[in-house]
């Protein structure tokens, strides 16, 4: 039987997700990353394994059950059990209400809600055997207010809220510590270096969020002793309005 | 051109979505009703007329685009102006995440949240043209919070909060009132005196919702003057803990 | 034994105050209204009684709690069973929080929040024995949330919130309804017309509250049958931002 | 000049401002520890010391604005900078809202929250003169939520938190970290293994919270790099019902 502690991240094809695949195994899991195509997962597992650790990368379509389904069994069966899921898929984009279509609106919620639940309850099965594990989500600013033009986006981060609540009140009582941080604000990422210039123009000041320190939040939260568990927490840069 | 106030009532087959639909009919409005299959409605329709008002029945699935836009079409051109939207459609399941099935866990979803974004667009974009309206959302206590087992509904509920709270936002300043109402208790149905008998014998003493006073809060809310508009109550019995 | 239905108005200086109790008059209640100097009543006093209503003013210090036993033993003495209590004392300062005074951060307190508690304490003695009543607060934008400047009024605001909260929570189940109405924009007052006249220009647009408005709401609430009463409900102009 | 840095705990008479204390005095900070008799405070100075730190016990009223006035005087002139305040003063009391009396009800406030503006603002007063800081507040089940029986001790800690966002709201953009930390479940104290027995027993399922685990998270929140700071975060054992 696979032995190895997995780590899943959901999600790395981002700065954030690769962050967090990167300090857990450095940590000593095995990061099993995904995204839609594989390919470009090449070079975070590259780099992984460069700094000494260990990774895969999986080619998964967060929002088709099956291939969930299989993704989970594949690492459980392969790699070993998964300690730690972090669902980290958003889709931020804003839009008119009376602008948005049905086609986006819907597309949002299930890249941002229906994957969340879908890796959620496949991972949960097999935690509550063993009576442990973390699983984390990632939230935003919309996940506490749908704000004008956030319609879509809004609703799906508050949807993944409202799983993250309810999973925590379910499995917390087994042993599984579920989290939802909130992150506010801008990260340091070449999306916000070539969309917003004068926002990110602000990492001198350490006004946009590091991956690497929004990561260390993650491990932080998985190595809580189960005492004293954080379900919510919100992460800003020092000189964010809020 | 079709010159009566239409109040559109999506949901209009249990007990509340009819209250309010008789009520907006007492008050002078076209109630326009749908829900899946029309021919439940028609007793619906018949009490309005017998009460001296004036209703049609309209098979609409909520959930599907086409269907919306032609409902809405139809109501504008041969009624007269949708000036009240009333989003009712709900889907109170409770069930362990982990035994949740992909399947309902969407339906849940497209049939309280996704078929609130389809009617309060559809009827948005007439409105917006015309300066007023309102339009009206039902919320349960799972809108503000994901109870055990709650995962679906809840997070359908908790989108349907924050489009409603996007809507108002956007198209309160264009002279729509958007509100959102959480009834937080159960109502005198048939379903609640079926299936909870105990609950159900609460109603000797006040302790379940009455439909009407329901509709009277949705007609309130309608009749507020623009300096004072609500965008979110509660409603819950006298004796309801909370 | 009195035998009229009185309404107790805390804090009737206030365009606000004043319309309650002119609108609880008009509706056969016999309007006490308070501030600390009762001769600043008698207009408001002499105005209802034009109108045709019932008002009697009483100088009371909502802070001092021999002053609010006497009150409410007099109302209920002489007048008859206090059957609504409004408290609507506000204290709005805004001051940087390096630069607040204890003395000032206590008076904000001990106004806006201690005599909520004094008043609401009192009258609720009366209302359990009877088994009915009903307590309205009047809270603002910063009884949600502790903004910059706002650390005083917030923090008054805030426990005047949590105070409607326990008391509606304690007494709602003794038959007494406890609501708390947020008011989150400019009223149409005199303080408002003359230290902000651009904001004040929005009347024309129906920008900023009508006083008259807001006692329409607190009569709707009071008006509630028990089986559907509303906690807190929110208050602004169509086109204030939020 | 005095150049040691401080962590000053206000309330460090109870088992979680020891654990803090203890904890930044082994991080390298000078503890300045306070309660009103500072005769109670040796065992603790005395521990720490014997652990190879450094501690100061002062005897200071939170809720008397000269003390807290020279007390910050005191160790910013004799110990050196106030790099950490942590303001731990709590004060749960349970008592129905028509029982209340005046004279607690005021001593909560004036214990869990004024006593938190004194300290936090007179604190909050050098730390801008440097632009930077870190100011912990510990919050509770009661600060979110208004329960039935809590009138008191929640308005005092709603007011608190309001306190805390509007500090963070103000202070965070000058370089001074504010935080709140919501502790939702009992404590590993004497008074809870005196007075709840039953409850003390999930001790041995870790169902209890240890002070040191709660002292780890606030000496990770004041090591947050400044692009990912964290305003509030809820802390509860894993078997705990919210």
């Amino acid at each position: 039987m696979a032995q190895d502690k997995a780590c899943l991240v959901v999600g790395a094809g981002d700065a954030t997700g690769g962050a967090i695949a990167r300090r857990f195994a450095r940590e000593g899991y095995v990061a099993c990353v995904t995204r839609r195509n594989a390919d470009k997962l090449q070079p975070l597992v590259d780099a992984i394994v460069a700094d000494g650790g260990r990774a895969h990368g999986f080619a998964s379509d967060a929002r088709k059950e099956h291939e969930v389904v299989e993704l989970v069994e594949k690492i459980e069966s392969t790699v070993g059990p998964i300690e730690v899921l972090v669902f980290n898929i958003g889709a931020n984009v804003r839009t008119p209400v009376v602008d948005e279509t049905a086609q986006r609106y819907f597309k949002i919620w299930e890249m941002a809600c229906f994957g969340g639940f879908l890796n959620g309850r496949e991972v949960a099965k097999r935690m509550v055997t063993r009576g442990r594990g973390t699983i984390l989500f990632t939230g935003a600013t919309a996940s506490l207010r749908g704000g004008k033009g956030f319609a879509a986006f809004a609703g799906a981060k508050a949807a993944l809220r409202a799983l993250a609540q309810s999973m925590a009140r379910e499995l917390g009582p087994q042993g599984i510590h579920v989290a939802h941080v909130v992150i506010d604000g801008a990260i340091d990422t070449a999306f916000i270096r070539d969309n917003f210039p004068e926002r990110y123009a602000l990492k001198a000041q350490d006004g946009i969020l590091q991956p690497d320190h929004i990561a260390g939040q993650y491990w932080m939260l998985h190595q809580q002793p189960r005492d004293a568990w954080t379900h919510e927490l919100d992460l800003r840069p020092w000189m964010e309005a809020f």
